[in-house]
């Protein structure tokens, strides 16, 4: 099952903000079984939020968006979603009562601005905002669910939360770890990598991240191991047993500087 | 002039790594004078890399990618590329004599994997890696310059200081400052944001990001001003004279609690 991630914010593009929500959002669709296809980026302009959900739709099985559900001008992701698709807005009654009860609480009047925040694509299932204003969305178009959520870090997440147990896969079980290595290249490792993905025909999945330890400046190599299978106990033996080749291979390239296999490549 | 950011790899889209890179290369086109009209991210499959330069290629007139030129299996942004656009790779003698004389160093002889990185689509312009060993590559499609960097954080960036200078537009000049308001909501700000923007005429954008003060839990507002025009003076006097606007409008605003523009609007 594909789920691909769009973050909305001029903010954001121009690196004012770091992406940290699509990383979040990111992990919670990985662990609960989703292979993530694409993570996309656009401005708060009308017709490119419209193009990023209609170029998702179709190519993705859920869909969470984040960003631009406040009430300022440029906070247009939900009539721009709504526009794409031709779905008319309409007044959710009960995020009306809430936003003005919260408005007034505070001794203020309701605004435009406000009152915006209460507008929603008809259809909508509403997800509650327990820390802001603007509520999150669900709507279904054909095979796909599509999440709108705020970009508020704080309120996206919560929401992430009420989510989750909802759209984990059931016969999806993911499983990670690794192993830090020292004294070996990474492209010193690599044809042993190409060697073990064969050899477990795919079932696990190998990826090496160089760096440096910042106290001895040795270079060191973090090699991560994981699988996906439909019981737990699998993908953790599976990914026990592959780290432990590695280790073994990184022993022996240790011994002779890496050079074993040299010939034979 | 648009620039599209893509970055490449399956740990920025399951968010192990948080998309940092992202935002130094858009800080950097957006500073250099360009909109940032869209950012992208896919995984390390082949086809999945080809469509995205495709489909930025003529929307942007520069693209800057980032990930997948290392020397593992799933290094593959380069062959990747070049096959979307049905261009030959060929070996850059002087880059392949460079990791030579660096592998050789470290007492190791060259693999395929070392090798690999010394293949560079035809007609590419090299930049050089002062860091690690995999170059980076420019090249032109049509109207769009296409930079193609590693993921590698120090490398990437150490390249962006390379095309830095000869990317940046010389008719826009940025410029932006910011003022944090307190006591005042975003909600009964944006209503004078937006009459704000209507008065300069689109020639100033106003952005407002509401945060909360660690210490004393008071909620802020921090309201960023930023203005682009071919002189930077001109830039530089229209932020100024917004800012001085909003902190005006802040005043009264936290003088009647927010409500003097409510039977207006």
């Amino acid at each position: 099952m594909r789920a691909c991630v769009l973050t909305i914010g001029n903010e954001i593009l121009k690196g004012k903000t770091v992406n940290t929500n699509a990383a979040e959002i990111g992990r919670m669709l990985y662990f609960s079984g989703y292979e993530i296809f694409r993570g996309l980026t656009v401005p708060d302009i009308d017709e490119e939020i419209g193009e990023a959900f209609r170029s998702l739709v179709g190519v993705c099985n859920v869909i969470v968006s984040s960003g631009g559900l406040g009430p300022t001008f440029d906070d247009i992701t939900i009539p721009s979603f709504a526009k794409a698709f031709g779905i008319p807005l309409v007044l959710d009654e009960e995020t009306y009562e809430e936003i003005r009860r919260k408005t007034e609480a505070r001794e203020m009047k309701m605004t435009k601005e406000r009152e915006k925040m209460a507008m929603v694509p008809e259809g909508s299932k509403i997800i509650k905002n327990d820390i802001g204003s603007a509520p999150g969305i669900e709507y279904q178009i054909g095979q796909t669910r599509i999440f709108i959520l705020p970009g508020v870090p704080a309120e996206m997440r919560s929401m992430l939360d009420r989510i989750r147990n909802e759209i984990a896969l059931k016969d999806s079980f993911y499983y990670e770890d690794s192993v830090a290595i020292r004294g070996v290249y990474e492209a010193s490792l690599a044809p042993y990598v190409n060697d073990l993905m064969l050899k477990y025909n795919g079932t696990v999945y190998i990826k090496s991240h160089p760096a440096i330890v910042p106290e001895t400046r040795e270079s060191e190599l973090e090699v991560e191991v994981s699988a996906r299978s439909e019981r737990l106990e699998t993908s953790r033996t599976l990914v026990t047993e592959v780290l432990k080749e590695i280790v073994k291979i990184a022993a022996e390239l240790k011994g002779n500087r890496g050079n074993r296999k040299v010939d034979q490549k």
